[in-house]
């Protein structure tokens, strides 16, 4: 899986803009533009990483002639004490990349680590852990991309790709029945439904006229394991609320298929990494 | 303080491109154009708001006519259970532009109140409590002002207007005073010199060659003591490494002039705020 | 069904630039600024409109006071000799904008013309009339709502948002079962999955692997009433390839659930409208 | 004739980040980052090709190593069952620039095609066929430099770079002759003069205050010969208006300059390429 | 005349944003968002104004409830001491605005304010004064309507607009005469073709080969008499080089029909303009 | 010191787009696409070199193969008649760039050069020669280099990086010493306070509340000393307003350590340097 190198090389002028804007006062006075050094990675905690080939391309992007060897690929687990790449170049360059090659893979491998220890808790059961539309702006792709690194899997990207029916567009229709029903008569025939439902009653009705996933909104394992026999595999069932690394093993064991979390993007940790420069 | 619109603009406008693309497949088939519902922001959470205009902003760009009252202001700190804001206008535009604009504002939100525990917690001290560079890319400005809007103060706003002697450039120079002395030579004179010291010594000679800011490079607060002795008040001491909300205190108490947390913007923990639609 | 206002602003801003540049030579040089003109749109043709609030903005984006009002509105059926449209407003500005506004509604409108011809045809068959990928480079969403206001459906709007899986996608997993199966372990929940078939054994492995939805490509009539009595309901069935006014109906009623054509979107036909002018 | 490599990367950008948006859902999950395929353009009609740089741009841009052997350069004529291309590279890479490079491709020769047709059909007479302002927002370039490729000519490319004048313009000033004058008097020394002729009356106004040229607009073979004759090489003569290719031989011989068609851009009809993989 | 808004727009844009980039760390620390101030435009010099609007378009685009009266629009000429503007708003908004609004309204003026110095001295003769593309790049548009507001005409915009033939083009056909042929051939029509000419020999041969118009390179006043002796009228011709305030009457007294001065746009003297604050 | 690329390639492709817009109507109409040639940079004037990167990456932007030595560095003074630099390649693609690149690179020499100027006359004083934000709109970071390759420094970059207190920020908080406390209490701690002084009044008052630098507005000679004398070091003074070549010598023996000019930026005179084609 690869991103577009123009998507992710706009992502990171924008960063180096904002983070250079000008030049960089303390090294464009001060460092030789022949000077060269060497440096390293040096992992300071364990995870996933993701983003070996973004912050590669930040460095790549203000000098070319950067050497840069990854000792690991994205979605690899890596332990305390890795040396995750090795660079050689021109200082001056690498200090200018070095916060924002920082900021970039140290976020995404941080969406990374976080989904995988969901996806390691729900081993053994049918769900998958997926992400959803709470992302920050501008970085969604990146954000994305970094969930299935970890193990994870995406949800729609966005409100084109797929329907999902809540309260308004229910209400505006007089119920989950006829708002489905109206939904297929306009849509495209590559657009899943998705409705949202918050009572068991709910569910039955989804699934009587042909939702293709239910959303169980924050309900209990109880009523979810219910839902799962209501389901008998007609539709997909996505539980949705509250979900934490405490509890998303009994959700898992409800039977659901798809456990979806909200903090995988918009309360993301960022996984420490450390830019260690040689002695010359 | 206030950001210039078509600054804001620009990340919005990125980011409902992002979470519409082309239409909402869901809205758009199902919501009659001229159909207006009212709705209102729940705070989940107690903590301080940030982002309000933003999210104004982003309805509004999707329809002028949508009102939207906001019943607290950026800086403010709000309860769980507060209602933050009431909008009424199109439910078709509301529905499209609900997600991108809690995005913003929990994020937003997520900054300012972690700050402001910080700054709680550091009252009565000389210290003030500053962001970093370790920002998300394209997101710095918003991030930034969250971090004001909780109370704290800024650090340079990037590579361009102020000077941090690092390690790399110190060795360039052969020295703390040479590197100081070259760069004074050099840059213009609104540049302020902060120099990064490891040990006693470095403060010593960083004091000594006239630096404006010393950074305390994760020292022991046993250290700082004797670095403010040190500093008599001849430059700034900033406390930067491993400050957390459980040891900020202490830190405080060296009597330091500034902590810097790159956690303020790094790893933000989204503040909760819910949208709730009112039934018609 | 509303496209974002600052998405078509885009489309627009873009093609004023390129026809205006720098001045109007003709226009700026000999109008007074103050003068005040009436204008019109005639249809010199019969059809159906697709781009009145484009060709609106148009005008708008040169002098908000131009005073614009449509007779008819996106998905109209319209006869040679309406009057589709009034405008008063600054002569300058309005000789400025016509070109650009022209171009847009009348390929718009094309558009619109030609899929209500082939809905027209399908009609009383369970067949629906759907655009494809083929559509020209910057103008995908605007001729993509114009196949929605002709009668038609979106195909799926990307390669993000649906998966197709063509003979390169199956060779690499060594046939159809096996290639649905991976994607199904590795797509997220939301993704529909269509799979070409080109003979009527692929279209039994398609439907006894689960696949969502099955293109029948350049078979006869004859094969594609055999498809459909194959899939009974499993799965939907997309007729492609060589379909045209003359064969259209034909095809609707092998049983197909839909037809999908490169030329609504590749080879439009513009839509005559002529601007009038009104003497003073 | 070359357009400006990064002008056509902006288009070829637009059109990928419409058709790619975040990944390919199908090839990114399927098919492995080192597969390697061959495969070729096959022309299934025969006319003149346009298109082969950009085409092959959009390849590049996805993948530097993918390697592109066009066996026809622009302006060439192509044979139904022609190989147009040879491509050997990465297969993910290949089949998502696929469909983005056809559409370009496509649409390009189409033009190229259509104005060579019309080229062939006025050879021997003192008429170059030319496009018109009458082209696709945003393919401006690409459509003009198409009709160059099939043998036409360019008109004005913008309203800055030449000066037309309508009724409208005509009208501010009280006539032909003052309209000239004043154009004359304020307008740089490179602006050329075409005037908008209704009748014979017109033309020889237009001839006698010096219009540098002079659209016969809808007018009779019969007129557009009186206006040769009138004329006498004083300006040159544009016939506009429902040209087609049953007339405009007839029209060429009337003895006019120019013959413009609207329809060459805007009513383009795509020139059929298959992209063909070779078994592997 | 009137540049396209939207086009401004961006100009503005771009220096706004170069000029706060983030915050106006005095302004936006210090001075109440509600405070209320009254300022005016003192001209320190006399001369031609140039970029009202774009100036009031500054502070409209930071605060659109400024309010802005200018007493004098583009083209008037003004007199040291002259009341320019006056402004009444935020006092924020127009600290922030101030600068950028100056930076372009004292170059803009400074231009028209020198073209206006080389018309007046050319007046009486048949010579008009004409800018160059020796622009500074991004600021083409409002530096070429600056030398109109100055009373002088604008040279071709662009390389598209219309053709210069140099020594290169010259030779690389084997002489003036075959390489106007071959443009001739292959231009569209509405394109004037200009020949560099350095000698009287030149002129007669671009003359006779029926160019446009001629630009007679560095020639003395004697040769460029002798050239419109030779002319007759029958191409327009242009004195290019060396052109001072000092020789411009000379110049134009040769009787030739354009005189090109790249200082009009390269070496432009800022106009001064004083922005002062009225005491509350 | 150097700009970072893609910064400098975006200000370049604005400016060739405005200069190419489509094609070269002559270059591309005439010069065969492998024609080669030879030229070089003439130095018809002597000063000081700036924008040789830049001028060099204009040419690679329209051709990777041009072959570009330059016998000059920035910062190098040249004296008229020398040979700045070589160029051989594609005869096309160097017409097209010509023209812009000089642009670039006169404007940028001809700050380079004055600002020489200056800082020679201050040779042997504490002074040293400064830009101002009197810049002009999107070249501000060219521009600003161009200062330092001519051996001034930068005052600040924008609005955010330093604080400048003017008569309106005093009169908010009702004198210096209130708004230098108010700010100091607001502002992070990168950022440097200069205080607008009118009087020697305003010079001690700033200098005993701590501002870090004093801006002398409009001072005589006279007065700047007796500045000097009261501020003993305290804080840096700069000398702003009315500086020439005439009397900065005079300024800078008063003994300040800042001239600052805006005439660096906003008035400045192109350095002339001639494209020499060698005959072939």
């Amino acid at each position: 899986m690869r991103l577009p190198q123009f998507y992710i090389d706009d992502i990171i002028k924008t960063a180096l803009k904002e983070d250079i804007n000008y030049i960089d006062s303390t090294t464009d006075l001060l460092i030789p533009e022949d000077d060269i050094s060497e440096a390293y990675y040096l992992a300071k905690d364990s995870g996933v990483l993701a983003g070996a080939e973004v912050a590669a391309r930040v460095f790549k992007l203000l000098d070319e002639s950067i050497e840069i060897r990854f000792n690991f690929k994205d979605g690899d687990r890596v332990n305390k004490g890795d040396i995750l790449a090795e660079f050689k170049g021109s200082t001056a360059a690498m200090l200018k990349a070095e916060r924002t090659a920082l900021n970039l893979i140290q976020h995404m491998s941080g969406i990374a680590t976080y989904t995988r220890k969901c996806a390691d808790l729900t081993e053994g059961t049918r769900a998958s852990v997926t992400d959803t539309r709470k992302t920050l702006p501008g970085l969604r792709p990146l954000q994305k991309y970094s969930v299935v690194a970890g193990g994870g899997r995406n949800h729609r990207y966005n409100l084109t790709d797929a329907a999902m029916l809540k309260d308004n567009h229910i209400d505006a229709y007089g119920g989950i029945t006829p708002a489905v029903n109206a939904l297929r008569k306009k849509a495209g025939h590559m657009l899943q439904i998705e409705v949202e439902a918050r009572t068991l009653e709910d569910v039955k009705e989804a699934l009587d006229c042909g939702a293709d996933v239910i959303m169980l909104d924050n309900m209990s394992c109880e009523d979810m394991k219910k839902a799962v026999e209501l389901a008998k595999g007609r539709a997909k069932l996505e539980a949705s609320g509250n979900v934490t690394l405490d509890n998303i093993r009994q959700v898992a064991e409800t039977g659901v298929d798809i456990i979806s979390l909200g903090a995988l993007t918009h309360s993301v940790k960022a996984f420490d990494i450390s830019m260690k420069w040689k002695k010359k």
